[in-house]
């Protein structure tokens, strides 16, 4: 099928673009490379060093033999967005293309403007440009475990059933999100589900939990098809930036006390999730939701596994510490976390834990190119309670300045 | 105390702003107008001929020997927004600045993205300011019934206790909106919430029914302090609008069988509500909400209502008939609604219900500006399952264009 994926040159909408690609369907990339704009405005980079997108496409074509169709523009141009979906005609729209970082959307009223603006107008032109061209093309979206927050109850996909005074509705599930980012993302999802009921929309929402892992089939290929590995404090997710912090003989950082539980999932199981949700699409009128995870894990478990992994790898040179600091975020450490995802999985989802993931291999990957992280990058610097946070002074930065 | 009216040009905020003032409150309106814009824009006006903001408050200043404060400007202006708020320094900020018509969002992409960006950006800039200059300062923001849509359980106020699997959460209700309006109140409330999670604010979000009357016991001291009375099938709603039908002796239209239940309050007790909010303020760290609103009835009731009424008024010329269109939205017909709606009333609103309004006294106003009505804006003109609705070429906009 014709699959479009929005944000196709990010961490996960590139490797996602060459998993489809390489499954045998007809893939059309589109980005407006805001994201690699976001390492130049915070001075970092990607631990693994990453091709243009040109490169990347060039490469695919001569060791995958497929050519990706590529779109640059950004989805708050609806003109854009109008044109590009009536050229290509897609089945499906895998929509990554969304600002996705909570401490971005955390640094001050001109972030969180950014990101809301960004995530749900962009989303929203995606919308119109279906409902106007073909009301059939299935709408595959990008959302976040971290809009449901950490309620005391079971964590349903998407909708629950409530029985209140005697009667009983079904309803969207009640969400709680801890940042600007994250209830983008549920404005996103309330828009979508609206498109549903008036326009016939077919949409899948995908929760997705934190995703770990540096690269897929695809990407390891060849150096030029590699993605991105983020680990400074603003887009370095938790298990990637801990990998990082143990090679470099580095304290191992959790926030708080480390209890807070979020769901996980290896990105050679994100890139399956999408091809499952686009060769099973949602029914006409359907706001199909699936919590795109595979466990839940703590934030002490996840650093006592990366502890407890780091001193058998074969490059290891000590033990890897755990060090407790003040926790920048506002949210609960000790709470309930129960999550339903099986749907993915009754799609035929097989589910690669952390147990039995190669850890080896992301310590191999870090101790690869660690001459280029820069150490001043990994440590939060944005506050949740504060309207204004101090970026870091990282060495990139300074140079950029000096 | 010092209240910041938000909108104050308004239908409901000029009122309100007027109400406040005569309580003894020391009152600043901001507005920028747009509202008067989107009249130009569709070729409509207020029924009621209204002053310039300038001659409002010279009049209210004349007759009720106040001073208000006036700021004119943009919310989507982060900087007006921070510098009104650091000037004026209210103890409490009532936000009534919003795109407010359902069928205005639903005209176009660009309508919908415009209702998106106004209100909920304009919102953050609120929030914003507010935790920059004083985290106590209370926000009433003002949000609508149509936020819940129409579910099969009990409409609570704001947030609801969920039994589920043996466990038991207190959660934001959950909402289903009808439109990109009423979503964009969705996105405020979910992001006034975080707000007062991790700034501590303040905050009373107020999911107001449908108002209808035309003048308080202010607004009627003087015509130059009248507010606006709009009838038009974009910004008119629905009891004014059958009260000019059955006054020009045009059938009231209701929107598919008319079962479709909606809350009601008159315009007397919406600008009690916003007093009782303002002097009993929200906790530090509380959202709280408030189903502002006195009484359910569905459209057919409340066209029988004018129907009956009509032929006992004294200028009447006959009998009101009704009509049934083509229901332009997509919304339940037949449905269940029940909604608690007793926080206001316990803070001391004593209701003013539709059986004990004169409506009369509207009558006679659309008597008295029945000169100025155009019969070609009173029909719906948006189609919510269309992508671009044809916009009533009335003969205001014809001549605007000739």
């Amino acid at each position: 099928m014709h699959i479009l994926v929005l944000g196709g040159d990010g961490y996960l909408g590139w490797p996602t673009a060459l998993h489809l690609s390489a499954a045998g369907h007809e893939v059309a990339v589109a980005d407006n490379f805001a994201r690699r704009g976001y390492d130049e405005e915070l001075g970092v980079e990607s631990l693994v060093p990453i091709a243009t997108l040109e490169e990347r496409v060039a490469t695919w074509a001569e060791i995958g033999g497929k050519q990706l169709k590529t779109y640059v523009g950004d989805l708050c141009d609806a003109q854009f967005v109008h044109s590009m979906v009536a050229e290509f005609r897609p089945q499906a729209i895998v929509h990554y293309a969304e600002q996705r970082a909570a401490p971005y959307s955390m640094i001050d009223q001109a972030h969180a403007v950014y990101t809301q603006t960004n995530n749900v107008i962009g989303n929203l032109n995606v919308m119109y440009a279906i409902a106007d061209i073909d009301r059939d093309i299935h709408l595959v979206k990008l959302g976040t475990m971290g809009e449901y927050g950490t309620p005391n109850i079971d964590i349903e996909e998407g909708w629950i059933t409530i029985e209140h005074n005697g009667r009983s509705d079904r309803v969207l599930y009640p969400k709680r999100p801890g940042s600007f980012y994250h209830l983008s993302k549920v404005h996103d999802s309330h828009n979508i589900e609206f498109g549903c009921r008036i326009w016939g929309l077919r949409a899948t929402d995908l929760n997705q939990g934190v995703v770990y892992g540096a690269d897929t089939e695809q990407t390891k290929l060849d150096p030029r098809l590699a993605t991105r590995f983020d680990y400074d404090g603003v887009f370095g997710t938790v298990l990637n930036r801990m990998v990082i912090q143990s090679v470099l003989g580095h304290p191992l950082t959790v926030y708080g006390n480390g209890s807070q539980t979020r769901g996980l999932i290896n990105i050679v199981d994100t890139v399956e999730c999408i091809r499952l949700a686009c060769e099973n699409p949602a029914d006409r009128g359907e706001f199909r939701v699936f919590n795109q995870m595979t466990e839940s894990k703590s934030i002490r478990q996840i650093a006592e596994t990366v502890a407890t992994e780091y001193p058998r790898w074969e490059g290891s040179t000590g033990e890897a510490t755990i060090e407790h600091v003040e926790n920048p975020r506002v949210e609960a450490e000790d709470h309930y976390y129960n999550v339903k995802h099986s749907a993915l999985e009754n799609l035929g989802l097989k589910p690669t834990l952390l147990s039995t993931t190669l850890i080896d291999h992301l310590f191999d990957v870090v101790e690869r190119h660690r001459d280029r992280v820069d150490l001043a990058a990994i440590m939060p610097t944005v506050k949740w309670r504060e309207t204004a946070s101090e970026l870091p002074q990282t060495s990139a930065s300074a140079l950029a300045k000096a």
